[in-house]
């Protein structure tokens, strides 16, 4: 079974890597490129390493259209676009897969605060599912409308989740600190972003207020049945791609490497996505570019009674575009690794 | 068919390629990961992209043993190596790859010169095809010792080679100014490939004197029948992979673009690795990371009477592990771009 | 003598790096921090660099008051504006040193042919000194308005015009393949020049149409005393400063290394900012990162009977502000290296 | 009054970068360049941006005849090789400064566990005085025997110190995540270190168990006057130059921006090379390469309760050779920030 996917907001570095990963994908072909400023043109001199690849010429953001065309719809597109443009019609037609932060979020009003936006389409809030895999298989192959998770969100959720789950660590006592390549800022003509600015240096932003942080936070407050508050702050490093999180938190109790171990052993063990590396291993950006893989590792610290965290993953890839794609897997009834199986790249 | 591949050499950065490349060849077992430095080291360890995808420990340089179990030797290890080890046995069970220079130079005494070393196996030069699919595709299905080309070369001789055979560019004006990505000055720890040294810096090397000049004339002088001398100045770029080449050459007569795109065309219109860029589009080797694609643009120069021809090719693919396997599959009777239709990675 | 100099155009890297040297030059006040982008905004919110060093707020471009209050101008602007600001009376009570191409070339036809606009004070071209300091040293002394080169420009002409001079090399087979750090580009939010886009590449631009062709053949055509055609193509490297170029020429008849070495120590030999290389010694930009100076080393090849010449120098300083500052020192009777005895920074 | 200084370990970077500014001090005169890898080498020829500028050759390590012939002695080498070589006699001659960590921690116990080696002179440890310009200055002033904080430390100390002091915040709360440039791994030939394993990657390291960490649990410490005992975990990252410090820890009270910002004032407000940033903006490790400043921000996030403070440096300069100069002048009755008015270099 071949099916047909449009991309809304395909000139991204999200939608891009959508189009590198679908193209290489065995059951789907892409019928829509879809990207409001490139309307009409190539879409191969927009990224020319689709050059002889992609024939295809820039579509508009046309939903309605889209949704009799094809059978899945991935909008890769600034927040508050997606909630704009989605009706009954529409969702009685196709499924969609929003990589923007529309409908992650089940408390609309955190959603407005945090975004400062209102929300277009709250109604369909409930019916969303968070398209984490790993952690909300089931629910994902049922859902028509998925709301794939952010990039830091992703690896911070992975990687510090079965210790919140399993009370070893007090979740409210979880520090976060995230670097990020440059391809997260995305591909705006900013001065901030220009080569010039982002090399050689690395800075925090948003701190204290990154709109990452309530969406780990409801998370791992499922994860734990209370309400968490941590703290997130993310870097910018100069390298294209990546995220590295190093989370830090208190341990509740006395518990061996051993220990630990079998729990992440015990939710992950089984998962082929997340690889949990040996001991004393700390996870790289560099062995995961270009893959879905997430690398977790950890270190117990006796003397101050903590645990260090971390993981590493590809923003572009298992933090957007490869999570959307093994999402749209499971929706459809594929092999959840189907088109992933992606030999990291290094150097 | 599936056939077995045992590598020497498999944790340079062109082995570990070979790596990547062949773990995701449909008709490709690897059976032999050899690696003289870290035998009984567990490969992954080595290179942490392949951690839970490779299970295997690195294995001696036994070329004898290797030739008993497997169909074919790649051999991605220093000049004079693979030279040393093969003999008339080796040969006839099984068929080589060889990365190194031994065998891509016909005249010997070239060899000798240009590399400082005594030829180990000189009565398997004439045996040896020049490995460049493009130029040499009958000859390559039915060889047993290939030699495959130098990254440099590759992209030199693909640049240039088509309006060398048609005399549209006097060879003998050829200057190649060559630009590459560090993984090609190896995995060795020297002090001038540190981060810090490479960084935020170019330079030429190798000036007037770099090995890879004789290889390109002698292809060239093949193509056109007459010796060519040429300059070739390969310079060091702070970035991973790519090669850029920028060659001048004087034009023998008037000819207008579309003479010159129409040569081009004649070469590599129906070549699936070799892109054909619109007019006025330069390579940029960011468009090609990662794939075996080679982008060919260039511009001539009224002014002047010259043509400036470019290249753009990641050095570890075409220039080295793809090329391999794009040889391994003319030799063994698979698809041409079997495992090896990658699309870029970008950014 | 302190005195007081005004810039316009401070916001760009080039006049950002003219204030980093001006705070460091005993003889210097700046009193004009000119930037119509950020008129009223401070100087260091912009460059954070130099916080607690700068409190000066952001002036417009008004180059008629700024006349009255300073000793000299420093325009760091698009080509274009300072002709178009330019007129007698400021000329009378101020010198501009102009960082643009508007008085570079002395040929108005040239200039607007290349540079596609209207000359708009054609009137003073005759009058304006080429800012070569190495090469037009007593002119620049007694000049009031002075044309700063370019950074390609500047690196290419010292780099090769002795050789010229001394006919050693055939002019018109000069063959310039020059690469270039991302500042050269400048401060413009332009997707091309995003960290994402120019990190992990090298590319050709301007192929075969860059100005800064008909600046390198007019100094060349003054020094040989007839008319040169040259090839001259830059590249974007992923580094934020540093311009290397490698020049290729046919030499006019056999020269050993010690003749052609003898012509560089007879022109640069007491040159302060000129560092002559030692036999086999390639130049590289990171030696030259952050100061004036100008690394330059050459190697005959024997077998083609060209010469490579090849030069390095940053091209924020010599090939931009330190020139310009070079030049103040000179129209102002200073010491020549004045306030430039800048150490290389490295790492 | 022009003083000599010798230095050992010149080869490193933190030496050369001593180098660098020792040239352009007004008072000093470099008069041995100690590098045992190197001896009898010209001192430009291993950092050809000094060519022209240096000329003197490489020396061995002998501190006896240096004590003889200069005022001050700089050890830039590993750990354990200038309490191997320091004696009362040399002492009596010569004021040493030391940038490793032989006498940075007072508890000799506590040095030989985290080094693992024994301390060879662990009877000037008292003598010593640990030399963070801004905690320490008046005994710095007196001392014989100076103590160069390490990059990281001095780092994380500034930007928290004051806040430990003062009990704003619980010091053994403090969790401090740090990012380091690659020039701070040194300038071995390791695989760890080279252009294609650092680019394009971020990792932790040395998690846990960093041998910083004592030498600020011992500042922080006497700041507060109890033990403390914190989490530091150093990041390496894809950069030359540069520190940043995100520092997290409890408020012990509810604390608003203005009393926050009102103690850094008291212990900064004075201070030259500490630039406490304006609300809300961030450090950035760009704004301070090739200077000696010290740039300190920080966050309340009321939702948590806690406090992000951070600090960015120059890991070469106020990190390391720039600490040792002011350390300098401060033992030889020079202004303090004498050759230091270092403006920071970007781009």
């Amino acid at each position: 079974m071949m099916i047909k996917a449009g991309i809304i907001g395909s000139t991204g570095y999200a939608g891009a890597e959508l189009v590198r990963l679908l193209l290489a994908h065995p059951e789907v072909e892409i019928a829509w490129y879809g990207s409001r400023s490139y309307v009409d043109k190539k879409y191969a001199s927009v990224y020319q390493n689709f050059f002889k690849l992609v024939d295809a010429k820039c579509m508009d953001d046309n939903m309605e259209e889209l949704a009799d065309s094809v059978d899945v719809i991935f909008t890769a597109t600034p927040q508050g676009l997606c909630a704009s443009l989605v009706n009954d019609d529409i969702l009685s037609k196709v499924k969609i897969i929003d990589l923007s932060a529309d409908f992650r979020l089940k408390d609309v009003n955190v959603y407005e605060k945090w975004y400062g936006i209102k929300h277009a389409a709250p109604q369909y809030i409930d019916e969303a599912v968070y398209g984490l895999c790993e952690i909300n298989r089931e629910d994902i192959r049922k859902t028509r409308i998925l709301a794939n998770p952010g990039c830091y969100t992703t690896c911070s959720i992975l990687t510090t989740i079965p210790l919140v789950r399993e009370f070893v660590i007090d979740a409210n006592s979880l520090i976060i600190d995230a670097k990020s390549g440059t391809s997260g800022a995305g591909r705006g003509a900013k001065v901030n972003n220009l080569f010039c600015e982002v090399n050689e240096s690395i800075k925090a932003y948003g701190v204290a207020t990154h709109r990452h942080t309530p969406e780990i936070e409801e998370q791992l407050s499922y994860a734990c049945g209370q309400d968490v508050l941590i703290n997130f702050t993310p870097h910018l490093v100069p390298m294209n791609r990546g995220i590295l999180v190093t989370a830090y938190a208190n341990l509740n109790e006395n518990v061996t490497y051993e220990d630990v171990k079998a729990i992440y052993e015990k939710y992950y063990g089984d998962e082929y996505f997340i690889r949990l590396l040996d001991k004393d291993v700390c996870p790289e950006t560099r062995w995961v570019e270009g893959s879905n893989f997430v690398d977790i590792g950890f270190k117990i610290d006796e003397r101050t009674g903590r645990i260090i965290m971390m993981g590493a993953l590809d923003n572009l890839v298992k933090g957007a575009a490869g999570q959307a794609v093994q999402n749209m897997n499971l929706m459809f009834g594929f092999k959840e690794n189907l088109g992933l199986e992606l030999v990291p790249v290094f150097p």
